[in-house]
Parts: structure tokens; C-alpha cells; sequence
């Protein structure tokens, strides 16, 4: 299988797709509209929906019963980018080697525009929720709509953490539980929407949700190290910006090298989870080397 | 009927619902739970929860089975107000007679406490959903989920247009579209939930809708009244604050007597709404005036 190829195709799809759910611009708001779909079309990996849908074909072909759930994590995860972006928490400049949202727009926007996409997600389930008329897929898409809120509310918590711990010495404890929250949690509910609507058995969404943890790990570690080494010019991101901001990260904590050879380590453990799913499960397992060595 | 005995019971069987959702205080991220609590127990009226449990009350007895959705929309108005609030909105600093949530706390706090109450209300949701097992009760909520959605994208809409015509001259057509985005939706939705958990008919459904409307519209004209002559004690927000601004009104738009006299005439319409509830409606006729008199 030639991962690229199918990582690429996979992020066209999800692009159309959001293209779908562009809010009207022939309305008063029509400028907030715009900031939405700015970040929303700004060009991130796409990794969180992605998952959703390479989890998905584990189980079963046809993805498109994925698409609803696939877009709102995208949707939320860009909220909570314009948000943290945001002079009051972050104040960064450039996302994705652009202008922020609110320096593209302004910060007033920007906020109405983090608060409108968080929304938006729930829009957009709730919408799948009134189209499903089979009891049984809706009783799993309610309990999906549930844990993609309970996700969200991990998110903000982890979020909160990290900009608290900005400048302070943090507990090596303290910075795992941030982790686990801000990104693993999305990464992990993502595989489990996918398994879940996939009507995978209780072992099978085990290793999933295992393997899904793993992968949240090696990402936030990947993130620490490309802040200190990566090319600026691909990440999109000041090279040394965490330090500068004394950011406690995992190469903070342990240095440079043990960073690596913990990412290496998780990454092979997240790999080991997909035995049980045999050849089927070779773009998870590309998915998980590519978050090892992808350069931003 | 004593109708402000009436509300008082109301808002106390509300303040004490939200206080079981009151978030738990032995986290890492106590400080933010802390900063959603400080807000949502701040003291507001209450109207939109009471409204929904009011109008339930048109059609059936107990209205247990409305608190999780008067619960949620009492979040999701809080989650607006403290957003509202922000330097880079309103940079207001007192709600309530209190200090704002990004006074109280620090602007990162007050941002993530916004988002933190947005979700959370789709938590209460989908957790009731999720506790529904019946067939006929679930669809009312799940179509009930998707006007709460759709509803908050609406307020959203017309906090940002507010924001946008901040000291600009703006058509009485475009003023009339914010109020009915940015309080009208909510106040539709508060109604409408009640009226639809209490499976009332398509003609009820309507007759509480247009009721709604209107006390939306008077809701607003009051507020713009009260920017004016308000006593700034029992508001809690400084009078002039909105010609300060130069924000558009209805008071600045019609003059101040043009203005009540329009408040009148719309709470009488309301009322007349009601006809056909008979003696049942009568709270939500005392309602209707008591936004019309109301000193804060």
C-alpha cells in the first residue's frame, strides 16, 4: 500500500466534503460565515476525521455513514485552534503558515467564530440523528453524540491546563493528564466513532482505543520535538516557541534524545495493538509511523 | 394568581437544578469549573429555563422531564454572556452587579469557561438522550436537539452582527434581524421546547411560537428602554452604557416614548396569543407583563 497516496486521497475527500457544509454567504453574517470556513479550509492535516474513516474500514466499505461525525471533530478541533490562537490564551500570529483567525479577521470574529464551529458540530450531528430512522444505528449515534461531548468538555479541560502551566514548573504527572486531554482525547474518540459505527465487538474497540491512545502520545511528543527542531518554514510554526514561552514539553522533561526513543517505543506498542486486524489495518499502521516522522 | 411568588419558586427549583451539575471541584482543572460555576450562579433571571418549564406546564403537570433542556439552555445563555463580556467583544466589567468572569478569573479562563458551558449543555443533552428509551419520546428530543443547535447558531449570529454595528448607523431592518437572532431565538426555543416535551398539537405549537416571538421582541426593546432610564443598582449595568457605544436601539432608533410605546403594544398581542390556553396560561400572561415592567 502506498501510504502517501492513501493519506492524500483520504484528505481530498474530507476537503470536498467540508466544502458541503460551507455556511451561506447571501446573509448578515455572511463576513462570521467567512472566518468559519478561513479556518476551517486553512489546510490542517485533516489527521482527527481521517481516523474516523480509516477505522471505519476496518469493519465495513462504505464510509459515508462516517462523514457527519468525521466533519464535526474537524469542526471543533478548528474551534478550539481559532481559540487558542487568541491574544488571551496563545497570541500566536500565523496557524498553518497564515494569518491567525484574529488577524485575519479581528479578535471579536474570531471568538464568534471558535463559539459558531463548536456549535456547528452539533448542527451537524444532530442532523444526522434526525435523518436515521433504524433504532439500532441511532442508539449507537446517541451514544456517540455522547461521548463526542464528553471528549470536547476533555479538550477544553487539557487546553485549560496548558495555558495555566504556561511559564511554570509542571509535574511530569500534570503534563501526561494535559496531554491526554487536549490531543489524546479527540484522536482517541475519533477511532472509536469509526469503530464504534463499524459495529466492531467490545475487544476489538479495546485495541482500537488502545492503539488510539498510543497514537495521541506519540503525536504530543512528535509536536515537542518539531517545536525545537523542525523547519519553521513546513511547520508553519516559530521554531523554539515553546521554550521561548517556557512551554514544559516532553523534551523539556526528559531531552531531546530520550523524546525520540519514547516516541519510537509508543509508536511500535500503537503498531502491535492492529495485529488482531490483520492486512486490513496497514494504513492505521502507516498512519502511526507517519505521526512518528512526519516534519510538521 | 401571585405572580411574583410564582417566579420566585421557579427560579429557586432552577437554582437548584443547576446546582447537581455544579462540576467537580477535585480536578486538576478546578479553577475552571470554578470560573463556569461563578457565572452560572451569578444570579440572571432565569427567564429562558423558566420559560421552558412554564409553557410544559400549558399541557402537563410534572415537568421533570424538561430540566435537562431548561438546564441547557440556562448554560448555553451564560456560556453567550461571558463571551459577550470579553475585551474583544463588549470588555465589559460587571454582570449582575458582579465582576465578569475575565475580571473575576483572567481572560484564558473566561474564554474556555464559555466554551466549557457551550458543550457542557450538549453533555446534559445527550446524556437525557442517552436515558431515553422510549421510541415516540426520543424522536420529540432528538428534533428537540436540533432546534437547540440551530437556535444557538442564530444567537451567535446576532451577537456578531451587534458587534460588527457597534458606533456605525444601522438599517432598522438589520437591528430588527439581531434581536431576533441574538435574544429572540432563545427565548423561541425556550417556549417550543416546553410545548413540544408536552406534546402539545401543530396549532398550540404555533400559538406559543408567535407568544414567543413577541416577548422576544419586547424582552429587547425593555432592555434597550432600561439602558436609558434604568436605576444602574438594580440593572447592575451602568446606565448609558449602550449611547456610550453608540449602539444601536429602539431608544435610539424610535425615541424613548415611542419606544414603551411599542413595548406595550407587543406584550398586549403576546397576551392575546395565550387566548385559547384560558386560565392555564396565566403565569405566562404575567410573564409577558413582567418583562414589560420589569426594573431589571
Amino acid at each position: 500500500m502506498d501510504f502517501k497516496a492513501e493519506l492524500k486521497k483520504y484528505q481530498i475527500q474530507i476537503d470536498q466534503e467540508l466544502k458541503k457544509y460551507i455556511r451561506k454567504h447571501e446573509c448578515p453574517e455572511k463576513e462570521l460565515n467567512s472566518s468559519m470556513e478561513y479556518s476551517l479550509m486553512a489546510g490542517g492535516k485533516r489527521l482527527r476525521p481521517i481516523l474516523v474513516l480509516a477505522t471505519y474500514k476496518l469493519f465495513k466499505e462504505d464510509y459515508k455513514i462516517c462523514m457527519p461525525y468525521a466533519i464535526a471533530i474537524e469542526m471543533v478541533h478548528n474551534s478550539s485552534l481559532i481559540h487558542d490562537d487568541l491574544p488571551g490564551i496563545d497570541n500566536d500570529d500565523f496557524r498553518h503558515g497564515k494569518p491567525t483567525n484574529h488577524k485575519k479577521f479581528n479578535e471579536a470574529t474570531a471568538i464568534l467564530a471558535g463559539d459558531g464551529l463548536l456549535n456547528n458540530s452539533y448542527m451537524v450531528i444532530s442532523q444526522d440523528l434526525l435523518n436515521t430512522k433504524n433504532e439500532k444505528e441511532l442508539s449507537k449515534k446517541i451514544k456517540i453524540l455522547n461521548e463526542f461531548s464528553l471528549a470536547t468538555d476533555r479538550m477544553l479541560a487539557g487546553e485549560y491546563l496548558d495555558t495555566e502551566y504556561e511559564g511554570k514548573n509542571i509535574p511530569f504527572e500534570e503534563l501526561e493528564y494535559i496531554h491526554k486531554n487536549k490531543t489524546g482525547a479527540f484522536l482517541k474518540l475519533s477511532a472509536r466513532m469509526g469503530a464504534i459505527l463499524g459495529d466492531c465487538t467490545e475487544n476489538e474497540l479495546e485495541k482500537i482505543t488502545s492503539y488510539s491512545e498510543k497514537i495521541g502520545l506519540a503525536f504530543q511528543i512528535k509536536d515537542d520535538i518539531l517545536s525545537v527542531e523542525g523547519n519553521e518554514k513546513i511547520t508553519g510554526k516559530p521554531v523554539g516557541n515553546d521554550e521561548e514561552k517556557r512551554k514544559c514539553t516532553y523534551v523539556s522533561s526528559y531531552g531531546l534524545e530520550k523524546a525520540k526513543e519514547i516516541l519510537s517505543k509508543i509508536t511500535k506498542e500503537a503498531i502491535l495493538e492492529l495485529d488482531t486486524f490483520g492486512e486490513k489495518a496497514e494504513f492505521l499502521r502507516g498512519l502511526a509511523k507517519y505521526i512518528e516522522i512526519r516534519n510538521k
